[in-house]
């Protein structure tokens, strides 16, 4: 425990920010994909997915029916492309940062030669080898004449962060820490979910709007909930929004937000006033298989390995029945996303990815134990770029 | 005008709701789809977009990158079954309505034979002719064995409303009214778009939660903004949260929202203290092109004839280089989708459609021009389900 304590402690070298990136942080990006696209023989990218357009544009926006596409080509003569609906352009121009050509077009059903497709095919050969992300939609892949290879270059990319997101990570995992903090500090039996959560969420908000006021709303989105005994066994159940705060536990509380275009992910098992009996052993296990996570998410170890160790811990607990998901997943631009640590997924750690650590247990009848704490694989440890008490004995609250 | 005052008049005929479906409500939709099916000749169709899927179970979520599809077979002694992971699968029994197997799979990468293309394999035969959303993702696509028709069956029923979709969107359209209406009773200059907002989504959320405790969280997102002068030119710019309402106008407010499943919209161009004259005969022409949807908007009209004479209207005006988008889109489950009024667009209008009515026009230096409500398809007239001020006279605010 005292060797997790040095291993796990707070990440206090990487100073946070809260800027918009600059020209060179997107263009180190480009080349990136340029070099994966070359490796891949591929002529053109079709890029759609709105995280992996906000990752190369900064541009963030809520899509309709009307597609955004962006078109990479291999010759970095020309500029990426960017096809957005003709109403959209003007704040297009003003979010984009780099050498990006805007297209428009004219929406559904658009007069002959200036719908989405007439510009799309005229930007993309048919003679050429199209990448495209697994979630291209089958409208747009109808939509490209030459051949299409799947590859998710763009999400491989993003996978290993910069210094400059390593900074927008952990701006975003202070703010989440303290208002968790207070959240814990000031609960009480019979707070409701909303209350709760308007309080969180405020906190985080003002503090948001005052350090960036032109903050991207599109890129914003702050959520705290928590999850009572009675249903915190079934970890994505929020049916009854009324649910309030009740004596005993396991609670779940969960702030899982992304702050001006970078996630966080901070998540606490509590108790109000005692831990019952049977909760002792479950949350003890969760806290083991927590620090196997951050003794063995080290460079070079695969996934599989972080994972699997997890696993053997809760079976040879007799907790094989109560698992439902991975021990942890990667958060960016989004604060829930591609790699996982998860038993046959082989992917190697390599410095500089961000990961939740989350193993967790769910009982029918004696609830859910999870902690959640956002993770940087550096060179040589897993450090914490959230922070929050963990033993059971702080988790137990009396007021 | 008379004329238009009564055929435009507040639709009470509906009498509003906000239960949710019955068992046979959601059967009534499944008929509906066999139809279609058989139509098509189809075998099965596979549905992942998240509308319809909520559309045709009640359940509605937030999905990461683990995939929830619906299976659907054309024999109606098969369930529909619902493919989820097995982390989701407890609340979506809680959620779901009518006879919907569920099938739940493990998450990726999953032990051999337990991962969601092994399911979802074995639930559709090889030489089957399945039918896909122009949505789908191209990883669900390549699981498909069967011949695959792209054809978006679900979003077409999805155009025509119940009787109790209607009482819905009645509901919603109700709450957003009002709020809409204490908004601008109470609007100031300097008033910031972020009081503003929590303003009208706290009043429109407190009611809702009052009304339906056990509301679902999942399809429920209210939104209330404005732009200001300087920017209303500009419809989808929001790039700056920080704004404040102005001396003079156009400002544009706008709530869209979709409350515990069904959508609403309501915007006004309005002023503050005086109308600059520049802004006078451009509202009057929105109003003009306004009154034509409302005239037209009958069974039998095609969407493309309601769309052209606004786009006539805006053209004898002199203000062709200032249109943006179409005159309205669809209203349901979701605050904006299928089908629109758009020139080219040779749809047929029929009775229980619902729309909004919004041509707009947009001009640098002056503003924007848009008024929005929710409007019905009904055997004889367009009602209006939203309800506000719009002469220009009553929308200039002296307080």
């Amino acid at each position: 425990m005292d060797d997790l304590t040095t291993k796990s402690a707070f990440d206090n070298t990487i100073i946070e920010s809260f800027s918009q990136p600059t020209i060179e942080e997107i263009e180190n990006r480009f080349n990136r994909l340029w070099e994966n696209m070359d490796e891949n023989s591929l002529d053109y990218y079709v890029c759609v997915s709105t995280d992996n357009i906000f990752y190369l544009t900064n541009f963030a926006n809520y899509v309709h029916e009307r597609p955004f596409i962006l078109i990479i080509s291999q010759n970095k003569n020309d500029n990426p492309t960017f096809l957005v609906p003709k109403l959209e352009m003007l704040h297009v121009a003003m979010r984009k940062i780099g050498q990006i050509e805007i297209v428009s077009y004219a929406e559904f059903p658009a007069p002959s030669g200036e719908a989405w497709i007439d510009r799309f095919q005229q930007l993309i050969p048919s003679t050429a080898r199209v990448g495209i992300e697994s979630i291209c939609p089958r409208f747009v892949v109808d939509a490209i004449v030459g051949d299409v290879i799947c590859t998710d270059l763009i999400d491989d990319l993003r996978m290993v962060k910069s210094t400059y997101e390593l900074s927008r990570i952990q701006y975003a995992s202070n703010l989440a820490s303290k208002a968790h903090g207070h959240f814990l500090e000031t609960v009480h039996v019979g707070d409701t979910m909303l209350q709760a959560g308007q309080a969180v969420t405020g906190e985080i908000m003002t503090r948001l709007l005052s350090d960036e006021p032109s903050l991207n709303i599109f890129a914003t989105k702050v959520n705290h909930v928590f999850q009572p005994p009675s249903i915190s066994h079934d970890p994505h159940n929020f049916t009854d929004i009324n649910m309030v705060v009740e004596n005993g536990g396991p609670h779940v509380t969960i702030i899982n937000g992304v702050m001006n275009g970078y996630g966080t992910e901070i998540e606490r098992t509590f108790f109000m006033g005692y831990a019952p009996e049977a909760a002792k052993r479950p949350f003890e296990t969760m806290m083991l298989a927590r620090r196997s996570v951050m003794e063995m998410a080290l460079p070079g170890t695969s996934m599989n390995d972080v994972d699997k160790a997890v696993n053997e811990i809760f079976r040879r607990a007799g907790y094989e029945d109560y698992l439902l998901h991975r021990a942890g997943h990667g958060i960016g631009v989004t604060g829930h996303e591609a790699p996982f640590f998860a038993e046959g997924y082989h992917r190697v750690l390599v410095p500089d990815m961000v990961f939740t650590v989350e193993p967790g247990i769910y009982i029918s009848g004696v609830g859910g134990f999870r902690h959640s704490d956002t993770i940087r694989i550096t060179d040589s440890v897993a450090v914490s770029m959230t922070v929050a008490l963990d033993d059971i004995d702080d988790l137990i609250i009396t007021t």
